[in-house]
């Protein structure tokens, strides 16, 4: 029998590229879908959108990736449903794509956990849409303070992020840096220092898989910094002007980061498949679907059990080793060989805090994980973020620009830039239309009468 | 009297930002009013367009030329209007500023000429979101054609560039080449040969403020590369899936890029003040608005009459010498010291066809001017548009950018981004409205029930 079998990957984050690359040289025909034309490195989203990096630099074509394997064929668009009886991949724009193999990578979608008014005023960060649209509200917020300074004692200055895992302290250190070092030098009338970032947190601590070393540094760092942490305290609602705490308090601000957590991205719904918390899709030990062996799931999408009884975290390293072990599986299934379990290798994790900050934790073999904390564990976080970057021109471009960041004390992409207020064609691409995590239309900030007539 | 002069200017382009700079460090009080919280590099915006560059590489935050400048101060809002009696200059967020001498310096919008369908259908580029809404347009409609390849016959691979002027020019090469060089690797399974670039022309040459060798070179250019070129052509009538020429052809296509020409900018139109050709504000030998000694209007947005009786092209050196002419006037009106008339010193000037091709001519004292064709007018075209570039920061990367494009044939950001989709607090942004400029909606491109539900 001469046919390539098909396989269809379904989301091009770390999974799907890591199931992609795996294939690329073999003897199969891969079909790759994303509702983006490129990869997004979700670890720096968050540097986007504290004016740090470029979304260009954290947003890598996927036909780049693939530019002389003819027979990785890309495809924009998105996955409507899949048919287990036809073995077809629905998507909106081209319609049923057959597979013999299916990958499910289709990544996390924001998690609101019910949160009164979350969804409708808080913002995600999740996509370079994200993080664009964070950048732009932040800076826009910082000029109607600077037209009009009343507004800083309606607290349009006050930053509130909700999360203390890792995105929540990254982006909160961040902010802090971007606010002291950077727009308070270019904001001259304003004063900057009356700007306020709040991290909100549930638990008693922040990073809740780290360390208590670990979690005791990055708390002391971020207030010795200026983030003002609230341990203890959840979110019990948010408003376009304000956010209402457990502990009675009710925050005024126009800025609520949501990075209090992620389920299963929404694909996981429409497939009709066991889904496990968060609405991940469970899966066997090989990272097979339930009841659809041909199909995998992997990634931020798949609940998968780790040794312990627990469950993988949604980590990058879960999705790329996941990724190419699904690919292996395809392959070994080709060759009529037995399929394997997963076993995931934990590399250790990382945050960073800031400047010359950061908590690395890196498992030993049969001992305690070693700790690192400081300028240390932030050159090993750069260093490991470039390595993965995808793409050459990327990791220049992320490495110019903090070099540039850490000589200079600035930032460069500070602009506020809104291409798409009047979207074209809007029926060409899926994704132009409202996302579905996105928030509501928030009220007007700036007094009506003196709104553009 | 100790009360410092007060100086609105309008507009923080060439002009605009040079007459700021000409005062930063003189003993005045500078407002710098933009719609934009960012000067935009006009000459490179065809190559955002054609994803040669990041949308950041040709956008300086204003406030971060002015970091260390206390007396200049920035406002990222809208000129609703003047009001001559009481000196005010109209903000749409902030109410009335007081000026003692005002400088207008906003710059040029579209000038459609009545074309009918072009405001609704064509896409302008005349700003960094008209440059980021072009550049999604293009890749989206290969992507389409990737899923959908008979829309190909539907002439959805059609480019279409009206004007023959330098953008036009730039903008067509920089088509022809993303589509050969990078669009035809990007896309196995398209026949990316199947795309067409027609550049359409009214006069019976290209470049016309430039000699005709210098015109017959950019049109051999051209065609050598696969524009296909229509001189004395017009465009009689615009629609959503085509175009008809005065010659009656009738081409098929879903992306008109609109390069025919400028005209003042908006704001021309508000002040109650005389207006010359293309509604360009009528200034004295000193550049000062007729009638209003203590106001200027500089660059695009001003008529001003040349040593031959006629105008002055809307070029950056244009604006950049007026902006510092203003400034000097304006200090000059302080000192006590009489006005001097504008001169304008002809720099030359140049069109670039793409790689290692273009045209530049350098007038020279008394004498025919220098004119310089391919790969030296090229490097001089680079090394040029660096030096005016603004920003160290933009320098390099813009650097970076085009060495690694030489150099790798690749292009970098072809990210399809669309972050405001769902615009957020419209109300605190002027330009969140839809620019007035913009085309209208589309028709759908794709097939009505292919479209995602």
């Amino acid at each position: 029998m001469t046919d390539r079998r098909r396989v269809v990957i379904v989301g091009a984050g770390f999974g799907g590229l890591a199931a992609a690359k795996r294939l690329e040289r073999e003897d199969v025909d891969v079909t790759l879908v994303d509702r983006h034309n490129f990869h997004t490195f979700l670890p720096l989203l968050y540097q986007v959108a504290t004016a740090g990096l470029n979304a260009a630099d954290v947003g890598y074509v996927v036909r780049g990736v693939f530019r002389r394997e003819q027979q990785v064929r890309f495809r924009k668009d998105e996955v409507v449903g899949v048919d287990w009886d036809a073995r077809t991949v629905d998507l909106a724009a081209e319609g049923p794509v057959p597979f013999d193999h299916l990958v499910v990578a289709a990544g996390s979608s924001t998690n609101y956990f019910g949160v009164d008014g979350a969804r409708e005023h808080a913002f995600p960060l999740y996509s370079l849409e994200d993080a664009v649209r964070v950048r732009n509200h932040l800076l826009s917020l910082f000029e109607a303070a600077d037209s009009e300074p009343g507004l800083v004692d309606d607290g349009v200055l006050n930053f509130v992020v909700v999360g203390g895992g890792p995105t929540g302290v990254e982006v909160a250190g961040a902010l802090v840096e971007l606010i002291e070092k950077v727009l308070e030098q270019d904001f001259h009338d304003l004063d900057v220092h009356r700007a306020r970032v709040i991290l909100v947190e549930q638990a008693d601590r922040l990073l809740a898989p780290f360390s208590a070393s670990s979690q005791r540094y990055a708390r002391k760092t971020l207030v010795r910094r200026g983030v003002e942490v609230r341990l203890g305290t959840a979110v019990e609602r948010i408003a376009v002007d304000h956010v209402a705490l457990s502990s009675g308090e009710v925050l005024r601000t126009r800025l609520v980061l949501w990075a209090a957590g992620v389920r299963a991205g929404v694909l996981a719904d429409r497939l009709g498949v066991e889904q496990g918390p968060g609405g991940r899709i469970t899966v066997g030990d090989d990272l097979s679907i339930e009841g659809h062996p041909e199909a995998f799931a992997i990634g931020d999408i798949a609940d998968i059990a780790d040794d312990s009884g627990g469950r993988l975290p949604q980590l990058a390293q879960v999705a790329i080793q996941g990724g190419t072990h699904a690919a292996e599986q395809v392959l070994a299934d080709i060759d009529g060989r037995p399929r394997t379990p997963f076993r995931y290798h934990d590399k250790g994790t990382m945050a960073t805090i800031g400047r010359r900050a950061a908590v690395a934790e890196i498992p030993r073999r049969g001992g305690r994980a070693r700790v690192l904390h400081g300028g240390a564990a932030w050159l090993a976080w750069l260093g490991l973020h470039l390595v993965y970057l995808v793409g050459v021109r990327n990791r220049l471009s992320v490495l110019t620009s903090w070099a540039w960041n850490y000589l200079t004390w600035d930032r460069g992409p500070r602009l506020i830039l809104r291409p798409e207020v009047l979207p074209h064609s809007p029926r060409v691409e899926p994704d132009a239309r409202p996302p579905s995590h996105g928030p509501g239309a928030p009220a007007p900030l700036l007094n009506p009468d003196r709104a553009p007539g």
